[in-house]
């Protein structure tokens, strides 16, 4: 097993990474101080992890309320949440009860949100069993929830006792999903990490065969990364954190466009990384830039490197709305070079357009 | 214009108390840095002083969002909440965006929680426009919604930036509503100052009449008492912040047994307030206790001193519903005399159910 911690003063926390740690009661002792402890999973996991957690956190002597929601983005939504809150409530959980996310991030991100809400603020573990959420969303304290007209719109900052991640987990994962996890290591290393790149690029076999050694170290590597990051912007008030929004504002407004769940979030995160290194080559300027290096290693990783035909205007749209804008103007993360990411908040709508409209049209 | 401040570290508030501040500009300006101000408000507070703050805050150079919720405590809800998302969604607002509450508690309550989750989080100045909420609500930094299952059960701990309270507004409040102000002024003096008490009780003929000389003083003293008290236990995870919920666990149960809106939060306070002295009194042992007084000065102040004629059981379920609740046991906060408040979290099951049973009784 490997420890990070994540230093937030008095909200740090530990994440454990290794095989069998699901089994582990004295991962979560220490963060189960009341008598209950409500599980959040979905359709998915339930049948492959539940019993295994449940197992474990009965041998501490707690009640459990498991609480099991269907699967998919598209339920990362207040029905969901009210979903938690109402069998919370119907089981006199008190405010001392844990809540674990059991699940990617869709899980995390609702339980995390319910955790954050429920009676003012519950404990809370995050037990991520996708690649994606262990390199990522359960690392840093983002919790959300979906609305109608856009991404992870409503939520909080709310900060896990623990995190506690097993890699067993990943041996089940469908290609698709273990391919968006990769997106997100990449983009790690695309934003900070030069070497690291390198280093994925020369391992491509390797994680596309999930060998378990070059994964737990790819994962501790890309934590480590997250962790660095919000220990230095745990609210995202100085431009480091937004670094990590990289391919973010392309992608959300794909996902957002094609409607959530067409795509995997870190497919859309790839493609949305090509377009964002494309901007910065052309419109940004960085002609030293090389581009198809990442597209390269995306596609030998099985993620797309262009956008869906879709229409451009459609995708401002869409951009325009992102939580990082100031003032309706749209902000993106650029490149300087694989290893440096900028922010740029003021991109001309115009140049945007122009930019997504390349994008989107057939090659002739 | 009187100023006090909220002591919390980085989290640190002025709360302004005075004649004519809904029209000064300089009291938001510090707390508006973004380019758009969403006020939230409501249907009864909309004509008589929405056009007054959009003055002021127009005359900052900001665009100004307005959201009227429908009136009324029955309006605490998820929906309440999302007509906020939506009409800031559609209006475009970013992370910077200032929230002002302009109401009663209700709306200080639900645009509070909309700014706690709005993007993760926005500015939020508190303009409290009822006596209950300019010495309680808005102080502290509690934000909920209700839930079909329990009163106030979602929400969140988030601080104002400002408090800013104009005593004006108080000149337009109905009766009842004025009253309900006056219960948890009453309450804050129970439990930590018998001075303050004997001082309301040689001023209920000026507080009636709503005299401002007597008011302005009597809100600053409450909102002092309730400020400490945050200072020293802001989530409430201490036992201390737990005695401001004198009356309320019995209050509670009387607002979600009769319907929320059938009688006003104070009242139900007030009444709660009673229970708790007679439970201290009879149950509690503390013999001592003058619990007359206290029903005089409340029925002096056109409160209500008992319990609706409900049944005991429903009372008692609600209660074991209650956030302050351990492991199924009821807590209770109890006085030990005028001006010194407890709390009892072993409250037995069956000595609560005979004690409502004989609070509900008709007398014969």
């Amino acid at each position: 097993m490997q420890t990070l911690t994540v230093s937030l003063a008095d909200r740090s926390y530990p994440i454990h990474i290794g095989s069998g740690l699901l089994a582990d009661a004295q991962s979560y002792a220490p963060f189960i101080t009341g008598k209950t402890v409500a599980i959040v999973t979905n359709k998915t996991i339930a049948p492959l992890y539940l019993q295994q957690v449940k197992t474990t956190i009965a041998a501490l002597g707690k009640t459990i309320v498991e609480i099991i929601l269907p699967n998919g983005e598209e339920h990362k939504t207040a029905a969901s949440l009210d979903a938690i809150y109402t069998a919370m409530l119907t089981a006199k959980c008190d405010r001392k009860t844990t809540i674990i996310a059991l699940g990617g991030g869709v899980i995390g991100d609702v339980a995390g949100f319910a955790a954050a809400t429920y009676q003012r603020g519950v404990p809370f573990i995050q037990v991520p069993t996708t690649l994606l959420s262990q390199v990522d969303s359960s690392v840093g304290g983002k919790t959300a929830i979906n609305h109608a007209l856009g991404k992870n719109m409503i939520g909080a900052f709310y900060q896990p006792l623990a995190v506690i991640s097993d890699t067993e987990t990943l041996k089940t994962l469908p290609p698709r999903e273990y391919a968006s996890g990769l997106a997100e290591v990449v983009k790690h290393a695309l934003i900070f990490d030069a070497d690291h790149f390198a280093e994925l690029e020369a391992n491509t076999d390797a994680l596309n065969a999930r060998d378990a050694t070059v994964l737990t170290r790819v994962i501790a590597h890309s934590c480590k990364i997250k962790a660095d990051v919000v220990k230095q912007d745990e609210r995202e008030t100085k431009d480091i954190r937004a670094l990590l929004n990289l391919g973010h504002t392309f992608g959300h407004a794909i996902e957002t466009e094609l409607g959530y769940g067409a795509w995997f979030h870190g497919e859309a995160v790839a493609a949305g990384c090509v377009m964002a290194a494309q901007y910065s080559r052309g419109i940004g300027k960085k002609a030293h830039l090389d581009v198809l290096r990442i597209q390269s290693l995306f596609a030998k990783l099985n993620l797309p490197v262009a956008a869906p035909k879709v229409p451009a205007k459609n995708l401002l749209a869409h951009m325009q709305r992102d939580k990082k804008n100031e003032g309706g103007v749209v902000t993106l993360i650029l490149l300087n070079r694989i290893g440096e990411a900028i922010v740029d908040k003021r991109v001309p709508e115009s140049d945007l357009l122009a930019f997504l409209e390349s994008q989107v049209a057939d090659p002739t």
